[in-house]
């Protein structure tokens, strides 16, 4: 039988003085509780005290679309991966699992698998039923419903993301049910910012309700997203969080914001305008943070639903978004001269595009007062991608201008693996620096703390 | 006496527990036969049995302009390279062979001389003449023929590349021959496709003659290309290749095509007019694939003949091509959404744009069912090259949506170096997963027989 | 006590086999002099033979950018750092001097404080008043002076970076006094040649009488430069050196030019004007090199004083200058074809955009025999920066169409420490292609010579 492979040295250097303090340091952070600042699991699952995760598809496939993309990637329709009979998804899953072979996700499942629901076998043709109906059993059962796995994975706090028009009615019934677990909201206004989002105007409607302001022009746009931060805060929100196609930022006149914004309420904004807008609402969105305290995140450069037929057919969030080239220098000069040096202004950056991270971001984050770099995101949350961003960011950042680990996951019970192999690569890389004498064991102990939560808790005041 | 370093485990990681397991792996796969799915090698050579690679000058320099450009951007004029008395350039090479010290040509001229012709030494000022002697000897000689050593080098196929208008006839005179080496065909039309061509028209010309229909506009034209690619394929070529300046695609009317076409055909064409007609003729060629099964492949992003002095005085392919950055994301988006998904399309895709590579090409590769990704091209077929993508596709795309390797020569001889190279690169970055405890030595078995031929062959349906 | 980590193999691979070559390695060169062909050392040190370093905060803090802009990024402000009382300021250093764990700037400080100063501790809190009593005392010594540093650092030549309008009075005086330091200018006419320069018209000025040459129109400017680079050739100077926010180069005619020109002396040149003139004056830079010998320098890319608050209150130079996106193939190419193939043009580049190594830099260096790479630059003078450098470049420029080490800096005491960072990064680089048996023993014996100052010298004409 295929065993899958969780050796307790499991992606450490295979050079051994280097393994050795690897091992070490991360001996030293592996047991810390979970500080998981950005992500995308559903409040819902914890409002319920009953909800459960469903059947093994609904757990690690249907939603996972790292799992699904690859998949179709080789010809495997989407419809049956998505509208099919669970168990025969998981049937193509399992047959298919030597896909995942070297990937993030290989990883990840594996893990999770074995530490969170003890499959220790990798996942094939001959043993999908059996571990189908393993993992059922185990779903159905009480110990293995969102909160007590929250519990037995030691969270401390964990965001979800909530668009500004969100009732956050799941969250007070987190609060109001006396369960201890702290789940705090993310403000994401990107619906109703970036005015080429489909149904903007029903957005700006739902913005209207869930504000009590009614949004008629740029004032009363401002005044409501005003309101809809503080009623976040209020939930115990510590930060926002923004897409956009670039970084590009530009200050607008309050009348030229609100030509744009009268010209989108009547359907007629243009791509230009919805470009010009976000430009302009970014730095909006620095100045609401410096006001009120709300860390702000930036995450750029992903042109969304590049297959269209996917698009149309299943929606957003199938694998089908594409990195682009993106530029930073330029495009964040009229934020950062403005508001880059105030105090009062936490914002961290993210990036699809590897080769800002030497180039532009170190060198801004080790300008700025006002910036941190957010860990290495999505198709980058991999044991080379954190190797790279460790390479080509610290050198000139340092640690300190970061922001340590985010899981941006919406598979809840990946977070452990996720957090761990961010904590084994932390490991790996200071262990290098340490047994070629560039920092001592002593900067090391202090450095792999950090990097394992206290940037993140600090970063994000939690 | 210098020796060359062909120590059994070269190009291993130096760490002992890396080297052992890339050894072990490397062992499964160094004896399978050759795939060569995408070079340049001139079919003449096999054409006559009594063909020979002529003088040491000749298999080794005068036509390498690797090794040409190499000697040129140290001040020796390339007349005296190309031109000159061969027993003479063949010193200036070796006296000059320390600038190879540590590149891809390096390592490939000292593997081919020790394994093909049994030459130990470095070659160097002292050894030139002595070098040439044993070399034009055995060139002479009946077992150093192309088709000898092609048997000798245990290649399973060889395509070569050939233009649209090529009679063929050296391919027909090898199969007509008696001769069981499988060398084919490859269908490349870019110099009647790129209207930017030198002597274009001259090559239309050879279009009708070829293909027997008269080439009078946009419609003739496409009729004449089906026609060359069933002649292509009749002669068993299983692909296609396409160079463009950037990989941009768009569908322009027939009409306005056949407009284009029109102005090319007075010599009126301009560049915007060229660069809108290949974006247009890759999604036409994506669309002749999928009705006669060619698999595509596009090489974008060389700037070919950079320098204008040699380009007049020596003509193209001197050393003088210089890569670009390229942008994939948005240029394939109007091919990708009509054919990507199409099961019966296979699309190449290869870059000089390592920066494309994870931020672009696996994620694209990662999702659409119609892409592979080459192998590291031109430049990037180097030790260094190979381990940046495998470090940087694998962990988004998966090795399945590869292609496996090519060498992509004009130098034959230089074949079984750069295979070897390969199998030795994919065995040392499996081997650091095994040890890595990434994948487990199963996994590893069944990858490197992949990444040695099965990719490849699988890719190019041979 | 916290000792800083010197270990004799410090910044050498963990991998046994690896380490003991490069340290074998290493100890070929460790003590050849230094060769500083290109940096911003302040002549006025070496031309009074009673000239100190000042405070410990004058020579480690106020004038290091690295530094103060760390602090600055952790909201330290820059006032305290730069205008404050130098005890105060040497403990906001001591205090913070873990924001460098892992910076180059870490190494070199730690480096210079021991094998300087004599100081092993690592600077903190606890600290900081008696490790500035320390080397106040030693600083006050003549034993600490300049030009007795000079000479224990073993420094066989030291060339400085000087204004087109600069007297050389400093230079004069160093060397008629005597003393036997060779201390080189540099030409970098920047602040004449780039039209949006702050206060043009004045260095015009300045150039006017600097070379006694009335500068009224394009040629009489031309005619000017010519002989400013007469007179730093007669004081010893071997190169130029030219900044340009981008390597756009295009040849205006004289008559475009002085039409630029007089715009610009009216103080009506615009954005695009300035972009031309310097593209320009590349060119002319070019054949100037060609006619007197001079070896060219060009460093594009960095977008200077990004923090314009920054910029307004302290001036340039205070680390808010951020690198851009660069692109050397096409904005090249009217240069290289012009004077690329001319055996008399030396043309070293550098970079701050490490995509354009492997793509564009060198592919063009291994083919124009005018080009030579400069090694890494600024943020990319570090291990890492070192490590992708060699890694990048070397497979397809070779080493012997770079430029050896520069130390490119205003910290004179940080000189050695530099360079022995680039020779153990070398060694270790050289060291890794020996265990991997791609270049043998006694090319690497040859190789650590050339990088450790043959190259530079070749290259300088040292």
């Amino acid at each position: 039988m295929m065993k899958t492979t969780r050796n307790p040295d499991r992606y450490f250097s295979a050079d051994p003085a280097t393994r050795n303090m690897a091992r070490e340091l991360y001996r030293n952070v592996a047991h810390l509780p979970i500080v998981s600042p950005h992500g995308h699991v559903d409040p819902r699952l914890f409002a319920d005290p009953e909800a459960s995760f469903g059947s093994p598809a609904e757990l690690f496939i249907i939603p996972d679309h790292y799992v699904t993309r690859m998949l179709y990637s080789q010809g495997i329709p989407l419809e049956g991966l998505l509208k099919g009979d669970h168990r025969q998804i998981w049937k193509i899953f399992c047959e298919n699992f030597h896909l995942f072979r070297g990937t993030p996700s290989g990883i990840w499942l594996m893990d999770e698998l074995a530490s969170v629901f003890g499959v220790d076998e990798k996942p094939q043709a001959a043993n999908a039923n059996r571990l189908y109906d393993a993992l059922e059993e185990k779903l159905a059962s009480p110990d293995y419903s969102p909160r007590r796995l929250f519990e037995r994975f030691n969270i401390e706090v964990l965001c979800t993301t909530d668009a500004a028009t969100d009732t956050l009615e799941h969250h007070q019934a987190i609060q109001q049910s006396g369960w201890t677990g702290c789940i705090l909201p993310m403000f994401r206004p990107d619906a109703v910012v970036n005015l080429d989002t489909a149904n903007w105007e029903g957005n700006i409607a739902r913005l209207s309700e869930a504000s009590g302001i009614d949004v008629v022009n740029y004032l009363s746009f401002i005044q409501a997203l005003e309101k809809r931060r503080t009623d976040f805060k209020a939930m115990g929100a510590t930060a926002s969080d923004h897409a956009a196609l670039t970084p590009f930022t530009t200050e607008l006149t309050p009348g030229d914001a609100d030509t744009i914004f009268q010209r989108a309420l009547k359907g007629k904004a243009d791509a230009d305008d919805a470009a010009r807008f976000t430009a302009h609402m970014l730095m909006e969105m620095a100045r609401m943070s410096i006001e009120d305290g709300l860390v702000m995140q930036l995450h750029p450069g992903s042109l969304r639903n590049h297959n269209d037929v996917i698009f149309r057919k299943f929606g957003p969030d199938k694998g089908a978004d594409i990195p682009l080239q993106t530029e930073y220098t330029r495009n964040l000069l009229p934020l950062l001269n403005k508001y880059g040096s105030n105090p009062r202004l936490t914002l961290i950056l993210f990036t699809l595009d590897e080769t800002t991270y030497a180039r532009e971001l170190a060198p801004l984050a080790g300008h700025y007062p006002a910036l941190k770099l957010g860990p290495p995101w999505w198709f980058f949350d991999s044991i080379n991608g954190m190797a790279r961003y460790f390479d080509q960011i610290m050198e000139t950042a340092g640690i300190y201008n970061t922001a340590g680990f985010n899981d941006d996951t919406r598979a809840f019970c990946s977070i452990p693996a996720r957090h761990d192999l961010w904590r084994r690569a932390a490991a790996n890389w200071l262990a290098g620096l340490v047994v070629r004498h560039i920092i001592g064991s002593d900067d090391a102990d202090e450095m792999i703390a950090e990097l394992a939560i206290g940037l993140a808790k600090q970063a994000y005041k939690l």
